[in-house]
């Protein structure tokens, strides 16, 4: 799984960063978050591909987080994309895709389904979700609310654990015979063998945890979010100020870079990722060294930057 | 008066060349042809500044000429502009605009007229046009029907001819006296000395005939596009393909590279400016080539390209 960020800045497009944009490639298969104005330019230069399958959710209907839809469903209908797509925002996202491609004129070659977002699992692991689930999924999409000047969502990517390491040897000491029930036992199910039953857990390691990614959009900090985003391996979260402008901060429903590490030290994220910056900003040196002081782990996100989850 | 080139690309944007829009620069006004997605970067680029007076017509509703205008409008606000701005474009030109800000939630800081085209005058010399001309201009734009897969419209922009230079020595040897009576002479008006009339003629050069600029926007060659753009002195026109795709040109009623230069030279335009590249071009040899076989003045764009019309 990697993490690939096509556009960072916030509210404008700036000479080095383009409008919100976070991609999740994993398993063949494109989890993106907000598609601001010129995603595609952004998503084509990755070369992630058209006719992936695709998953997008956008954080909130401001035009910098979800214009560039507009654009990817063109242009993939451009390119004959035919793997169906599925896009999840807040209440109004069905309207904004839709009647724009009513006014536009273009026919998508592709089917699309589009999910209106509330908080709890948008895709779930088992077809359980209330949004998605058409799927058996190995990831769930989980959504909480975020503060924010309209409606406005956070989301967790949270992988399902891998069974533990199948151990041969103690297969082959139990008597087990390779093949099919080996099988059995490492999708965790019980297989009986000259009336014996064995369990998964006599032959499988310890399970091995799933990684979960956290996304912010853009928000203030909230007691709601610390718990949200707790045990995050990553979380990329709104760093949109610096200290001095907190109170702008405060106005505008955004945080500053030392709010978003002190809520991710809180909530134990492993790493801390700031992302949408001020254009206002020339650099993100104060960012690093404003959270840097809370958190010990902390990145600025890039355009282009991509971090390998392992 | 200046043109810049902000974005070159056919349909869909590529590593060098972002969506159609061509700024023309005049007298501190901004009039932009086109404001396809990525707009408002080439724009900031261009250092073109927020609060101009300013003038967007729009060739046709596919999103690759249209969806910039949203970020636009959003930067803009951003911003804080103040100047009134005129958008124009064919029918659905004002449901597009005004949906996109009503789903998207922001409120523009400036005035927005909307205005829906039809061939002929968008906006005349003296308040008689027919879509716009609340204030007196020096430049008319016109409006033609193109010839494209949905209603689409070439725009012609031409300048007020100037009066002739004034002549201070034919002025002082027919005893006007210099002041007041001057000005009204090269405003073009008679005046009246000792119960003597003169005429401007008698102390003007000969009249200096403004600019005439073209903007195809998306189309196939017409007979009423070559009428339309008789003596234009830059005529920027759609060359997405190359000779050998002239079928695919037709289908997709785009024009070659040579149909272009063949349409510029029966209308006698004096530069031709080729444009709207399909992605499927590495560059713009072929182009140029196949063009300046029929047509001895041809330029192809390129994003961030100017030209400065004297």
């Amino acid at each position: 799984m990697r993490i690939l960020f096509l556009g960072t800045s916030a509210a404008q497009p700036t000479a080095s960063r383009g409008l919100s944009c976070t991609c999740i490639e994993r398993n063949g298969e494109i989890i993106m978050f907000d598609a601001g104005e010129c995603a595609q330019t952004a998503y084509t230069r990755a070369g992630l591909g058209w006719n992936k399958r695709m998953r997008i959710f956008i954080t909130h209907l401001h035009g910098d987080h979800c214009i560039g839809i507009l654009g990817l469903l063109q242009t993939m209908s451009m390119q004959r994309r035919t793997e169906p797509l599925e896009i999840f925002g807040p209440a109004g996202i069905e309207e904004f895709v839709t009647a724009n491609i009513r006014m536009l004129g273009f026919a998508p070659t592709f089917p699309i389904t589009i999910g209106t977002v509330s908080p709890g699992a948008v895709i779930g692991y088992g077809g359980d979700g209330r949004g998605g689930g058409r799927r058996r999924s190995d990831y769930e999409i989980l959504a909480c609310r975020a503060s924010h000047t309209i409606t406005a969502f956070s989301y967790v990517l949270r992988e399902r654990n891998r069974p533990g390491r199948f151990s041969e040897e103690n297969a082959a000491k139990l008597g087990i015979p390779r093949g099919r029930l080996w099988g059995r036992l490492q999708e965790g199910r019980e297989v009986v063998v000259d009336g014996k039953t064995f369990r998964p857990e006599q032959v499988l390691g310890e399970e091995r945890p799933g990684k979960v990614i956290g996304i912010s959009g853009d928000t203030m900090p909230s007691a709601e979010l610390e718990e949200f985003f707790v045990g995050c391996d990553y979380l990329i979260f709104d760093a949109t100020f610096l200290d001095g402008e907190q109170q702008r901060a405060a106005e505008t429903r955004h945080s500053t870079a030392s709010q978003a590490a002190l809520l991710a030290k809180s909530a134990g994220a492993k790493n801390l990722i700031l992302t949408h910056f001020s254009a206002r900003y020339r650099d993100d040196a104060g960012h690093l060294a404003e959270a840097r002081r809370i958190h010990p782990c902390v990145t600025a996100a890039a355009d282009r930057m991509e971090i390998q989850v392992a």
